[in-house]
């Protein structure tokens, strides 16, 4: 317990072995994270989360008791207007679902320029590609209003679905869901795209 | 066991919450796959899916326990030069993995013209999305060679989770993966001609 080695850029699925081999709890490293205010762990508001599920594609079939169990794993955050709780291209591991508030997803073009992409709000889920892959942030979301957002890093994740396997099962069908319906709705947006050509 | 009403169309995570209530079993119902020879059920190639392993960025860290049980939820069929392993349109479940042979992606443009997208062969996962989410197919697969394949249908996959829940971790890490890099991919592409234009 408590080794002090960091699994930042280790993507999910090498996590869950080394954790499952080691069952070690290694530290948190994410940059953006820490220049934001800390609220607390997740269970202190785990009554607001489950109360806002009606917003939340992500957590409508979660009960009561799945929700405490998940809180527990997450850290709650919040950001002042301008302030990142993402950051294109750097290596952070955790996705993070937004409480209240409303954030602007930008992405640098060719040219170097920040080309807001879209908007999302409160029950919208953010930065699952990197807390899964590993890979370097895809965008960079920031509050337009101040924004108080739930973060589950991967090290979380692996141990929700080491400790609580029925649970652990429920989020990642969630998740092999919710990367579905984006990646088709991507591939239709690509096609479009194409066919103009 | 054994009821007689479908499941078809009904995205993975109703179909866990059903099958978890219900304990039953549904009947197949997939259109492509009756058209196609059927070599038998998975476990009896459970030994050449293992050999494979190495092809398949899905299957390459299943032990050979992993893959003995996965096996025993699929089918195995043949697809002669030109049948479909799935067709674009059609409302389906099953995934599949392609063991011997090359199957080419294509997608109806605007002009309804086939258009060709790409070519895949042994080690290739094809058709998650459907098997997920339920929706219509969004491409047709054919097969340009004599090809063999392994199916797992979306009861196939439940059963997994419900039966055997390390497993069914595994499995769902692996398509949370690589639902995760297909999506980036596909961003990555779209960028690039939203930025053309």
């Amino acid at each position: 317990m408590g080794a002090s080695y960091s699994m930042k850029g280790v993507p999910l699925v090498q996590t869950a072995q080394i954790m499952d081999q080691n069952a070690v709890e290694p530290p948190q490293h994410n940059q953006s994270l820490r220049a934001l205010a800390h609220l607390g762990p997740g269970h202190a508001v785990s009554q607001q989360i489950f109360e806002m599920i009606g917003h939340s594609r992500f957590f409508s079939d979660f009960t009561r008791s799945d929700i405490e169990l998940l809180a527990r794993g997450m850290q709650i955050y919040r950001a002042e207007v301008g302030q990142a709780l993402i950051r294109e291209g750097e290596v952070d591991d955790y996705m993070l679902l937004i409480i209240e508030g409303q954030v602007e997803i930008v992405k640098r073009d060719r040219r170097d320029m920040q080309q807001p992409m879209t908007r999302v709000g409160p029950g919208a889920t953010l930065g699952e590609m990197s807390m899964i892959d590993g890979e370097p942030r895809f965008a960079t979301c920031t509050a337009v209003v101040p924004t108080t957002f739930a973060a589950l890093s991967r090290d979380g994740m692996v141990k929700l679905i080491l400790e609580e396997p029925s649970l652990g099962a429920k989020i990642l069908i969630k998740l092999v869901t919710l990367l579905s319906a984006r990646l088709r709705q991507t591939s239709h947006n690509l096609l479009h795209y194409m066919e103009q050509r």
